[in-house]
């Protein structure tokens, strides 16, 4: 949950506090102010005759008090801040986002676009909602269009625009998946930006996740050399928590929140069969983020499994032997097993076939029926009942509507899209990094590579000491 | 949600980053390495004969993965890391929490007691049951023992303390309340410190807010006057989320969560009625985070007011005519109102009974009650019908079962207290600043007053852009 | 929950089953077939030249299978079935609804208008929306009309009515509240009327209470009074349960599931607290059936108290002295009392005020409020600390969408009520009688005064049986 | 839900219901008063000794208004009570149930044992404890016994019987599964009551479903054979409903309900992707009541598959052409199916296994999977691009609490099997017929083969309305 920042206050706070760093202002790598300040691309950069607007805000009579409240472009949030005393430690650093006094788009010239791809993601319709409330309220912006269906709602004749407005969006934040329509695939660089000329769009906003972004950076190249001046702007969605540098991806909290009712009832069940296994699979291809925070916040699992951790299934110290001691111990176990990991067993059983997805990903065989059934044959060899239930609460996970953190958090990330964009920024992504609102390069983003559980962090730690469990290797 | 801390990378990272300040040394302002470093006291500040035990991680067979991953105890993490390009600025910083290498105690030898005092807050049960597994399964402590109904139950017959066990605590991490019994007030430091000994306990967890704060410092004093080698160890407990430097207290998040009941109910039946209005009274005596943050979540509240905020009720920019304005134009209006809002009017009504709660906090005439009758009697003075219904959650709110994000921070507050305890630290807090998990000094906590929302921010800014609501201040 | 009705099946159970009871004819008490069969007016009773049209589904083809199941208008269900061996016993009976083979009303020339009354109850929106599908889906009715804000929105300028469509209607089912807004009062028949002969109106399905209903009925009268042809059917909608000869209202399990969080509330609150008491008041002015079931589906509540039972507060047998008890033998208690418990102590104090509200019901002082400081002052005054917590969830509880119970409930309702609109039949209200649909005379419905708790009945002495609580009478 | 019975009122009301059939008594069929009356067995008929102890209702004073509601033998209440007018009509009828002035067992000499067998159902939990309560607050019962994991806990050594206390059972009626443990088989009937006999049980409550029906009726005929004086009791637990004659059972209303969620995110699902196809398949191997219900619930489902009904799925008018009709107009459709629908298609597949699970089921092809296969495939062929989801919420539908209506049923049942054991009779089923609690002859209810919906009926017509489905079939 991002909380306000507490500004640093000046005076009598610093009797009380005595171990202060002083930072000193930062080694200017690149000999001079950096073109597009701190990597994030300006429309000035790329064109000669911008616009300078003063923001609205500065002249609101009703919501006066915002008036005050613009953050200067040259300040930033420090990314590294677990320091060791008495040595010297870098940090890298992103431009903290908020509404900025001049603007590049005058409001009435604005039109604005929003695209939803890839999978759902509960919290899609909030940040929706408020990319087309902070362009209407705070800035009376007109037009925003609605693109349906994903990327190929640019550039497909069936699925036209749609012109938002209130009666459309209320409510749609109580609601969960996405009003807009949202599919994997159907990126067409081409025909995209030819539709964003032809409409007359001069901001885009993109909600995905990796490959959606990779795409949207495409486009803000392509309306760059197209001599196109639109702010490209992603907002990143990923349910599995796998962007690097942020702090985590909206939807995360509800779907740790929502995995508990699966968690639960393999525990209820396991409880209540003889020899009952509970057998659950997250989401969660790459990185087992869900997983390891579903399985602390529930304090009922026995074994986690994610796909960043290697495990052998037999042998004297390999997972199917720890069942077995559970179930002599406890009589009972829950095991949580992210979609991605073991991918070591799954994948040989389909390695010719390499079968992709509308968005390039590898389809993968269920690892948990694999599981499941090599749980059941191991037993049933030993001449031992389980009773094991398999539970995959992934499409109700993601359909639900966000919780209130999330919600924040989808609120807090549209706002600051649209205080960049009018500002003229462009082929950047929103997040929190150490909870406070930055605008990060989208190069970097993509460049980054998928975030990963860090076996060796404290967090994983804390899910080994909470289930008890063992390297589950044989050596 | 606390997520896990990304360790500063080293390598290739930094190609892609060139943004990055060098973070100097701090200096030393006290001339040598503090006493107690950071302003944490250590036990071997006060007694000669230390233990110095190598943690049982070092040797876990099971887990031993957990053994790698000490925290050394000149880990810091920064506090202002807001930043200016160019310039220096100073960053409190506070001390990583996590396991250490080496124990004051000797796990044989402990004798743990935990108290939960004060009003009730979602996620104590959460505390209270991983204080004990992390000092069981971790440490292989064998006593820990449950004080009943907060402070008085040191010192009272009639409540004696629990030996704390599996089956007392299964499944309490999944129920609202304290298995303990949480009561208000009740500190007496000379039979308290009188029973710490008497019983033998060397480490005393104490789960509670500002007021229960002041007393454990007391006790942590007296502890040490009276040559008692005990560690004392706050977790803050403030539903209000009240409580300065830290990012947000366990438990709160879990209120914002629940009151989107009621404002929700609020909504349908404002909606539902002939002007209708719908007035929610949420909980915050002196800072309006719960209702900021709830507002903010729900997308739906026309005025939010909470006790940071100078409102008038009269007059052309009054609230009341502001009411009237959105009745006339949305035919319903949704209000969120702290229970300290207002103070000004409901304070004079009483100010001769100041009465007081067994806390010490001066009885408020219920803001909410007053708010309905002034709005109904202004629109019945002028002739108009409206339909107001007032709800009051504030029971609903605190009782609950901790969310998923609250159930995970509890759980890392209980490994920080007991990882710190078992290290010999005493008289510090347990919390986490910019997402990461950290010891402060018990005193500082207590001194720097209680955390208010700042109208400056831009988290309150963000209110004031989706309620829209004016100054409601007629100059 | 309303089953499907088992048909007697009459061939092979008959030998599985000898206890059989021949139900002979009924006696003609009136001397021939009744006029406007069991009492359910029949417009062809009132005007000569009334349609006959075939109903829609004899000849549909899409959902064919619909075409054989037309209900007589001679078959009826039996009211009263605990019946003692070997004595006759009289039955009342009702006219069973469901589609009519002929209809008195071709489609087309239907203008019906929908309105709801009185204040909100779980599933309006269900039978609104279900009485437009019905019309129109299965009738191939074109206009459906919703009135908004309850009987004022028949004549009021600013409130004109609602042209229903599918989009309006989209997804209300999942909605608290009525999207055409409820109010109490506004009755004026002759204005009323007006608008029905004025619109054009030919079907009114009205959803409202006791008071609701007996303005349903004046205005079937004066329809028939002016000779318009109009169908007038009521629902009945009370969150209290209060109306007679049916099994029970739409709302009122959502009502008592809802009030389960309220109870679970009081009691972690009350076994949280010293001497903890949780208090709740729930719905139910002249009717404790919302207190008697919550009661029973909690299984967590010590007293219930309901405006059927007569309790003292003081003396040796009465409320209060038990209440120590609990607190000396359990430590904590949980009360459940309906907001009309306890009437002769409430309105003494407000004799002479005598307020009624916009529906002309007294306003009572909150028994609530007033039992929670009888409490307190009582306790104070032996020197006994306690810890009340009074809730009073009314308005988070009439908010709620419907459970699945009730929303299917509320489908029936609907389906029954325009079937029989359809047939011509006037002057009724819809509702269940054992389990089975039937159409009950809207005057029956209003003579026979509230439905009330029977003190003598099996769920009472269940209650009683569950909390284990005293006559709570001194003598 | 079961409202308290209206007790036929004799005055007044009669004046305002002149349609009144009069109810002829019952023509004796089997020549005088049947022995063990209305097939019920009582333990005199077997023993000739039976004691005749009052009952301590009779004398209690802490809640002695109960001591005038017994239920005498004779009072009956009837099935069929749907009639035509003036024909004379056939209904069966059932013993009610509730506490008998007099008993067959003195209290101080009851050992009751409680078994729960089969899959688990909400509600379980709240059954055990109400009935240990019963016996214990009502009755004054010491000895209640659990038996744990079903049948074969009679026998077995690992599993000890657990002595029934109040910490044990304290909360379970908020907690889902079975504290007891369940499972399917086990039965051996010579083992079984072996373990009675030596364990001195003398009475069984067995709570399960058909298949365990059946071997509670063995066990009931093996005691009277082997003269052992035991009431044995079953309570009808069958989450899919498919018990005859009573209303529903215990755990139905809750996975109703909670099927919604499911439904709900098939829903989003749909709607939120290009040509979405959500897919539902819920409980239900013999009868579709589940899948009927929650589609009439949701009003969102456009087709609803149940074992009943058969389907084409190719051909002009079969399942799949309807689907793309679906997706041509509506651009997504909802499906929900019950397990044991399309059986022709599923048991080709696998017509040589015929494997059967511990309770002598055929194990049956998920006819989910099957389905999504059919449709991607079909799809596929035609070259039109669709997104099934397949959710299968089956084991989080049944491990969750009971709703309050399902808590009310299972205390209400509870409540008869004791009254009716402690009375003397046996071999006998608890249930609702007509919302009155009766017991039924555990003979008829096992001969009567499973309920299954009646598509002639009302309820399936309804659905059919609701979802507009054609026949699906090609001629």
């Amino acid at each position: 949950m991002s909380l306000p920042a507490r500004v640093p206050s000046n005076s009598a706070d610093d009797e009380l506090h005595p171990y202060t760093r002083i930072l000193s202002p930062r080694e200017n790598l690149l000999g001079g102010e950096p073109v597009g300040k701190f990597g994030v691309p300006h429309l000035r950069q790329f064109f000669e005759h911008i616009g300078r607007f003063p923001s609205p805000l500065l002249t609101a009579t009703e919501t006066h008090s915002l008036g005050r409240s613009f953050i200067p472009d040259d300040e930033t949030v420090l990314v590294d801040i677990v320091t060791r005393w008495g040595e010297p430690s870098p940090s890298r650093e992103y431009m903290r986002s908020g509404p900025r006094e001049f603007l590049a788009f005058h409001p009435q010239t604005v039109r604005a676009a929003i695209v939803t791809c890839g999978g759902l993601c509960p919290g899609i319709n909030t940040v929706v909602k408020e990319i087309y409330q902070s362009l209407r309220n705070i800035y009376g912006v007109k037009e925003v269009h609605g693109v349906q269906m994903g990327y190929r709602g640019f550039y497909t004749a069936e699925l036209d625009t749609i012109l938002l407005n209130d009666v459309y969006l209320k409510g749609i934040q109580h609601r969960g998946g996405s009003v807009l329509g949202t599919t994997r695939g159907g990126f067409d660089l081409g025909l995209i930006v030819d539709s964003i000329a032809s409409r007359g769009f001069n901001q885009v906003y993109i909600i995905g996740g990796d490959g959606t972004h990779r795409g949207a950076y495409k486009i803000f190249e392509e309306c760059i050399r197209r001599r196109l001046m639109v702010s490209v702007v992603g907002i990143p969605k990923t349910i599995d928590n796998d962007i690097a540098i942020i702090d985590h991806s909206f939807g995360f909290v509800t779907a740790v929140q929502e995995a508990q009712r699966a968690i639960r009832a393999a525990y209820v069940e396991a409880t209540s069969g003889y020899n009952g296994i509970g057998l659950v699979r997250l989401m969660g291809r790459n990185s087992g983020y869900i997983s390891m925070m579903a399985t602390l916040a529930a304090g009922d699992v026995d074994v986690c499994l994610i796909p960043e951790i290697d495990f052998d299934l037999d042998g004297p110290h390999g997972l199917l032997v720890h069942i077995e001691n559970l179930l002599r111990h406890k009589k009972y176990c829950v095991i949580v097993i992210a979609e991605g990991a073991g991918l070591q067993y799954t994948q040989n059983a389909q390695e010719e076939k390499k079968e992709v997805d509308a968005s390039g990903n590898i389809k993968m065989q269920n690892v948990g029926l694999w599981l499941a059934e090599r749980i059941n044959s191991w037993f049933s060899l030993r001449g031992i009942e389980v009773n094991l239930k398999f539970l995959d609460p992934t499409y109700e996970i993601r359909s639900v509507p966000a919780v209130a953190t999330d919600n924040i958090m989808c609120t807090l990330l549209a706002q600051s899209a649209v205080h960049g964009a009018m500002a003229g920024f462009t082929g950047f992504t929103c997040g929190t990094v150490n909870t406070h609102h930055v605008m990060i390069p989208m190069k970097e983003i993509i460049s980054r590579g998928r975030n990963r559980v860090d076996l060796s962090s404290r967090m994983w730690h804390r899910v080994l000491a909470a289930t008890m469990q063992p390297p589950l290797k044989n050596k």
